[in-house]
C-alpha cells in the first residue's frame, strides 16, 4: 500500500492555530486545495475555496471587506457562505457565482474544518479532549510541515517500535526495546499500549520526580482515524494497579496530541500539543516542552521525507511486515473502511 | 478554455529589442523553440532555431564567423539562411544539414521574426504605428517575462474592468467601475472603448495639464490578434466632439502598446513602449513613465503568475463569464477562427 | 537514437574512489538504484541497495554496527550479503527481509560493482591496465558529475573530431582538423586512431620534451563497451616506426581512462585518471594534470548538459550523421548488441 491513498474529507481537520487566523487573508493548501481563513467581525473562523468562480484569480490576494473577500481582479465579493453578493458593474449575480465554504469549528486553540461540502458537518465527531480546559493541566504546542504523506506518519504515531532508534538523541530509551506491545481496536479507535514495569523512572521522569527508585511506565498511544493521535505517558508506583484512576492519579504524566492534515497527497500539516501535569505554571518548562517537542518531531520529519522520496520514486515497492506492525495493520484496515465511504 | 491553446505561428513576434540584437549570439525561447539571433555585418537580424543538425547542440554557445555560426562541437558552420556551409574533414555538405532560419524584420525599436517557415512572411501583417516616427510623441519602453499563458495576459489587455482592482495603486481609478464599455470587432481586432464625461482628469492627467476642472476622458483599448494590444488613454475639454481629429488634437495622450510573444505555453515574453504627446523633449518624464508602467505591468504580472499556478493545478476547470468579459469573448472567437488555419 | 538507451547491468561499474570509502556509510546513486556503500572490518568494499525491506527507510541514515549496516527507523540489521540478521523484538527473522547486494571489486584505486544480481560477477571482465602498478608512470585523478546521459558522453569519447572546437581553450589544437581518423571494432572494443606526422609538438609536449623539432603525435581513443574508456597521446621521433614498441618507449605519453557510471538516465558520475611518463616523480605536475584534465572535462560537461536538456526537450529529434561519426556508429552497433542480453 504504498500509492498515496485518496483523502478521507468527511473529517474535522486541523487547518489553523486560532492565533493564525484573524481579520487579514492567510493562504493554506488543505487536501489538495488551496483555501483563504480570515475571521468574521463577529470571531467567527471562515474557510473558503481559494478561488474566484470569474477567472480563478487567488481570493487570498484580495482584500477582506466587512465580512466578504473581494477578488483581487475584478471585485467580485463573496460572503462568509461562499456566495458572491456584489459584481461591479453588473446587478444580476449568476448563480454558478460561488465558492465552496466549509464549515469550521474552534477549539483547543486550533481551528477545524469539515472538508467535505457533500457530508452535514457534526461537531460530535471532534475527538473531546477534556484535559485542555481542565485545571491541573498545562498546555505545550509546535507546527511542523512534512514533505511526507499523511499515512506514512500516521502509521509511525501507533508505532512504539521506532521510538527507541528514531528518537535515541530525544526522547528515546532502548531498554524497552523487548517489552511486548497490545494493540486492539477500541470504539474505532487503534490503540496500542505496554507497561514497562518496576524499572527506574527515564531521566526526564527523574528530574520532575526528584528519584530514580523503580516504577511502573505506560506508554499509550491511540490513533483515531483518519488524522488525530495521542500519545500517553506517565509513571506510578511500582505494584500500583494500572487503570484510569491509577494514571488520572498518576505524579508524572503527559499526553501528546498530533493533528494531521493533508497539504498536498505528498506532503502533510502538523498541527501539536502536548498536555502535562508537572510543573504546570512554569512558562520555562512549557518552552522546553516545545523544544524537546520539535526536535522529537524533527527526527520522524527527516526520516519520512526520505522514506517519501523512495516512495514517490518507486511507487510499486512492497513493504515486508513485522510483528510490531500490528497498530499498523489495524490503522489500514480502518482506513481502508473509511475509504469506502469517500467522497472522492 | 483553460487548456493553453496552440500557439498560431504565422503572425509577426516581437523576439528581442533593437538594441540587444548585435554581432554577439543570443539565445531566447520563442513560441516554445529555442533560437539564436544576430545580426549580419550589414545589420539585417538573424534567427535561426538554437540548435545544430547534428548533435543537438545549442549554435549560441558557439561563435560566429563572419555572417555564419560555427557549432561549438564540430565546428559545422550555418549562413543566415540556415544552410549549412562548412563541415569540418569533410567536403560534402549532407542537404539535410540546415537549421530553420525565420524571417525577420526590425521596426518601432524591436526585432520581429515571422515564426512559420510554411507561410511566406508579409511584412504588411505587422501592426502599423504612425506615431513612432511622427514629431510631438515621445517614447519609453519596457520588458518583462510572466510566467503565465499569452491567452491570460491577452483577455487582461481587453479588459478594462480591472483596471481599478488590479491597478489601484498605480493607474487605476476606481471612480470609473460603472461606465459601461463598449466592445466591438473593427477590421479583425477587438476594440473595447468608453468615455468618462465631465469628471476631474486623474492624478496624473492635472499634474501635465495644470487643471482640475472636469473634462471628458476617453480609453480605448485594441487587441490586433494574435498578440498586439494598445490601450489609447486621453482627454478633451468637456462637451467637446469624441472624434479622432479631437483625439489627435488632445493636451494630453498616452498610447501604450504591448507586443506578447509567447516563449512557452506557460511563459510570455512581454515587450512594451508608450507613446506619449506630453513632456516630449524631458527625459525625466520618459524615464518615470518607464517606472510607473513597469509597475503596473507588474501588478497584472503576480496576478496572472498566481492563476497560472491555479490553471495548471486543475486544467479542467470552467470559468463564470461576466458582463464585462465581452471582449474577452470577442478576442477567443477571433483566436479560435485563427486556430483553424494554424499550422500545428 | 535519442531517447535514453536502457542500463546494461551485468559490468563493473566504477561506484566510488578508494578514499571515499570507509567504515562510515556512503550513499550514491548507481544506475537508477540508490545504494549504500561502507568497508568491513576486513577492509572489503560493501554495496547494498540504500532501502529496508520493511518500510523503505534509506540505510545510508543509520548506523554501521560491526560489519552491519541498521536501518535507522526499526533497528532491522542487514549484513554485507544483504540477509536481515536481526529484527528488534522478533525472533524470527522474515527470509523476504533482505536487501541486494552487488559483487564489488577494488583496482586502481577505485570501487567497482557489478550491477546485475541475475548474472554471476567476473573479475576477468574488468579492463586491464598494467601501467597502473608499473614502474616509470605517474597517476593523476579527477572526479566529474555530468547532468547528461551516459551514451552521449561515450559518443564523446570516441569522438576526435570534437577535440578542435570544444577543447580550444585547454587541450585542443586545430591544426589536426583535417588528418584523417581510422575507425575500427578491436576485440570488442572501438578504436579510433589517427598519426599526425611530422608537425611540431603541441605545447605541453614542448614543454616537457625541452625542443619543438617536428615529431609523429598519435592519437589513439579505445572504448570498452559498456563503459571504459581510454584516450592514448604521444610521440615518437618523425619518421620511426608506429608499432607499439616505438610507443611504449617514447618519450611523452599519456593515457587518460575515464569510467563512466550511469547515475540516473539522465545523469553520469565520471571517474577519471591519468597516466603519464614524465616527470613522474613530480607531485607538482600530477596537481597540474588534474587541474587541466578536470577543466577539459568541464568543457565537454557544460556541452553535453546543454545537448540533454535539448534532448529532453524534443525525444524525438534525430540526428544528421557525419563521417566523423564513424566510432559514434560502430559504438552504437556495440551496445545495441549488449542490448540484447541486459538483464532490464
Amino acid at each position: 500500500m504504498t500509492a498515496p491513498v485518496p483523502f478521507i474529507r468527511d473529517a474535522w481537520y486541523a487547518v489553523a492555530a486560532s492565533t493564525e487566523v484573524g481579520r487579514a487573508l492567510l493562504a493554506r493548501e488543505i487536501l489538495g486545495q488551496r483555501v483563504v481563513i480570515y475571521r468574521t467581525e463577529a470571531g467567527l473562523p471562515v474557510v473558503l475555496r481559494d478561488r474566484c468562480a470569474h477567472r480563478f484569480a487567488p481570493l487570498s490576494m484580495g482584500e477582506r471587506v466587512g465580512d466578504t473577500v473581494e477578488c483581487p481582479y475584478h471585485g467580485m465579493r463573496y460572503a462568509p457562505d461562499g456566495a458572491c453578493v456584489r459584481v461591479p458593474g453588473q446587478s444580476r449575480i449568476p448563480p454558478v457565482a460561488r465558492v465552496t465554504s466549509y464549515a469550521t469549528l474552534e477549539r483547543y486553540g486550533l481551528v477545524f474544518a469539515w472538508m467535505d461540502e457533500t457530508v452535514p458537518a457534526d461537531p460530535a465527531r471532534l475527538v473531546a479532549i477534556p484535559q485542555v480546559e481542565a485545571p491541573g493541566w498545562a498546555v505545550s504546542r509546535g507546527y511542523l510541515r512534512f514533505a511526507a504523506r499523511w499515512t506514512n506518519i500516521l502509521d509511525n504515531l501507533v508505532d512504539p517500535a521506532h521510538t527507541g532508534f528514531v528518537h535515541k538523541r530525544t526522547i528515546g530509551s532502548r531498554g524497552s526495546d523487548d517489552v511486548p506491545i497490545t494493540a486492539t481496536d477500541e470504539h474505532g479507535d487503534v490503540v496500542c499500549r505496554r507497561w514497562v514495569n518496576g524499572e527506574p523512572p527515564v531521566p526526564m521522569m527523574q528530574r520532575f520526580l526528584g528519584h530514580d527508585r523503580p516504577m511502573d511506565r505506560w506508554q499509550v498511544y491511540r490513533l483515531s482515524p483518519p488524522c488525530v493521535s495521542s500519545v500517553d505517558f506517565g509513571a506510578v508506583e511500582a505494584g500500583q494497579p494500572h487503570d484510569d484512576a491509577a494514571m488520572d492519579a498518576a505524579p508524572y504524566r503527559t499526553i501528546s496530541y498530533a493533528f494531521l492534515t493533508p497539504e498536498t497527497a505528498h506532503t502533510t500539516h502538523y498541527f501539536a500539543f502536548q498536555l502535562r501535569n508537572i510543573a504546570v505554571d512554569d512558562p520555562a518548562v512549557t518552552h522546553e516542552f516545545e523544544t524537546l517537542y520539535q526536535a522529537t518531531f524533527d527526527e520522524d520529519r527527516v526520516l519520512l521525507e526520505a522514506i517519501e522520496r523512495e516512495e514517490m520514486a518507486d511507487p510499486d515497492a512492497v513493504p515486508v511486515m513485522l510483528a510490531s506492525d500490528a497498530g499498523v495493520a489495524r490503522l489500514r484496515r480502518l482506513l481502508a473502511k473509511r475509504g469506502a465511504s469517500m467522497t472522492r
